[in-house]
């Protein structure tokens, strides 16, 4: 038998250890032949742009780089499947695909959006008799999946983010006059990776002074109120916001609509910063951690690294014993060790669906986390991958 | 006797190593007593706000973190000296500052600003028959102070710089769409950090496609022209541009002016970005990589570092050889091997000027740079320092 995999979404720092992580447990069983790379997520196995990983990926340190190389080196896409119902020729030319390859298990690793893929495509291959094992593997900055504690690729995010913002308050805090500093962090509806900031309390940093996440309702009047209570204590205020925080009064149209139907929002940084300069008239600036937050694996966490590679491992033993239609799963059984195990559950429970940020980690005031919250994200951003580098850059791994 | 150093200007990565260059050098020097810190710049000096190093300074680890800390631990300023003719006041002031404590020497870390007070200060003591020396340490992200081969801060900015687009160019190139990228990155009048990226092909990197510098005109026309011949080539364009370039129609005013008259430009990323989109109309983002480039110790280069704190203590052994109003330089011997060694020169020579991209290396369309700017680059972003962890961040120094 032979096996796929894709990658889908957005970029991230784990989402190719993933891949290796499929490749490297494929190799290990003496039942699969070939691993085909689906060119650019689902729609390679459309249009049948399928390239063999085993001439590609060929040494130890090949698959050293390619875990350490952010972004898809598959390619993505953001494609929708249509209900199975009015989509049967796009269904039929999958199982096409599948069958002159002889591919019997595919493996989609992506977000809510690709567990939809996972969910329907499973379905589909059921109603028709076949035999293909469709098995998704999540990856997401954003953390926002049901069920798993938490999702590949947001521990690196959240590492990247700590990391900047804490040399952001270094930067900030350098001047003798009054300033506040309000850096835009992504989650268009969940506030996860901008509440991860608090992990700089485990360092003894108060900043960020503020966090706002998309949670909860957000004004003008309170968070002016909010900075100038911050400013009768501290010289250099930092404020951490949700890129998905809205204004009621906000009538900013969004700029552009994906594939999903998502917004694509942006500017609550500059926002603020005008709501700031406006209103209170100090020094401030907004930072925007933009692309930088999902691709920045020079700083990526080894935990995350390393379960984004076990996940993809686990998910080719889960298709080989015959499961379809799952998503596989983490679980933490303990914070202090950290203790997870990873299970599978039925992706149908996953699509589509968000996973918001409890709103029990969120103080009364709706400006801060609580400790707990530092309790569940320090164990994602633990251990430093030994980054390859040549000529004083990190090296990448680049389809040949 | 007792020295006292300042830090001033921008913060950078380097300027903490340059601090600890000078205070380890004077702990060798029998003659050096005290090593006062003054806080935020010469207005510490002004103020009489000086903290003594020894107590707060205690460990090789505190050095080491010092090292690592990114920006200002004894804070910044921009404050300008008037011309000794009319500001006879402060000068006394600082004068009877540096007697009071027994000060015979002032080192000044900071840029072309802060080496106008070196230059004016020297001339004022000398002036008055006193006898603290006054020796300026360079420091900027711009690499634009004149004479100096390059400047401490600079290498790892380019360091940071490199990374980034690198991630950035893997970030972009996942979908099967056309797309440019647009990277704003800081340099108001002098190209040299936005010229680095160039640094890429030594990793065989193609990308920046494009490389716009403010050395150069600069035309929407020509830039859209030059996309478009990219386009036909590369499905993902990446661009880097100075945040100094302007387009001659330009009109948008500056929205700050600081203590020494520069304007403060922001924008051209997002100027540029609407203008693909309104001209060729394929997906387009862009992205500033803002004080990240200046404080992002987590990747700073070795080199750099290392260099830093070098040139500190090379400014110790000069003052103590008894030379004030002059400011260290580096002295580049060889690119390969990297050879480099320190030398004086007057401070007058450096204040108030800058050093610009050389116009050599600009290709003959200007939206490019020639293979020797590599070379010349390369030697500066070479290593990395070890950095200490805690909870999975970076440790920094504080003073307590």
């Amino acid at each position: 038998m032979n096996i796929a995999v894709a990658q889908s979404g957005g970029p991230t720092c784990a989402i190719n250890a993933s891949l290796v992580g499929v490749f490297k447990e494929a190799l290990k069983a003496p039942d699969i032949d070939a691993v085909f790379g689906s060119i650019n997520g689902i729609e390679g196995i459309i249009k049948d742009e399928l390239i063999d990983l085993r001439p590609v990926i060929r040494t130890n340190e090949d698959m050293e780089l390619l875990r350490q190389t952010p972004s898809t080196v598959l390619g993505s896409c953001r494609y929708k499947l249509p209900p199975a119902e009015e989509g049967g020729e796009i269904y039929e030319k999958i199982a096409a695909c599948f069958e002159k390859h002889r591919i019997e298990a595919f493996f989609y690793i992506g977000g809510n959006d690709s567990m939809d893929t996972v969910d329907k495509l499973s379905a589909y291959l059921l109603s028709i008799g076949s035999g293909v094992r469709v098995v998704g593997i999540p990856k997401t900055i954003d953390n926002d999946l049901p069920i798993t504690d938490h999702t590949p690729g947001f521990g690196s995010a959240a590492k990247y983010v700590a990391a900047t913002v804490q040399e952001i308050i270094r930067d900030s805090s350098v001047y003798s006059i009054e300033s506040v500093t309000i850096i835009e962090i992504m989650g268009r509806h969940a506030g996860w990776l901008t509440a991860s900031t608090c992990v700089l309390r485990a360092n003894d940093e108060v900043a960020p002074h503020l966090i706002y996440l998309p949670e909860c309702e957000f004004s003008a009047e309170k968070f002016l109120e909010d900075v100038r209570s911050m400013q009768a204590k501290y010289k250099a205020v930092v404020v951490a916001v949700s890129e998905g925080v809205r204004l009621p009064e906000d009538s900013r149209k969004s700029v552009a609509v994906d594939g999903f139907g998502h917004e694509y929002l942006s500017g609550i940084g500059k926002t603020l910063e005008q709501l700031v300069r406006n209103n209170i008239g100090c020094k401030v600036r907004s930072v925007e951690l933009n692309v930088m937050q999902r691709c920045s694996s020079h700083i990526c966490s080894k935990t995350d690294i390393d379960e984004a590679e076990l996940i993809g491992a686990e998910g080719v033993k889960h298709a080989l014993s015959g499961e379809t239609g799952v998503m596989m799963c983490f679980r933490r059984l303990s914070d202090v060790p950290y203790v997870m195990d990873i299970v599978g559950v039925g992706a149908g429970q996953v699509a589509n669906k968000e996973k918001f940020f409890p709103l029990e980690w969120i103080n009364d005031s709706h400006n801060d986390v609580r400790p707990e919250a530092v309790r569940y994200f320090l164990p994602l951003i633990q251990g430093e991958v030994k980054i390859s580098m040549r000529n004083g850059m990190p090296l990448h791994y680049k389809l040949k």
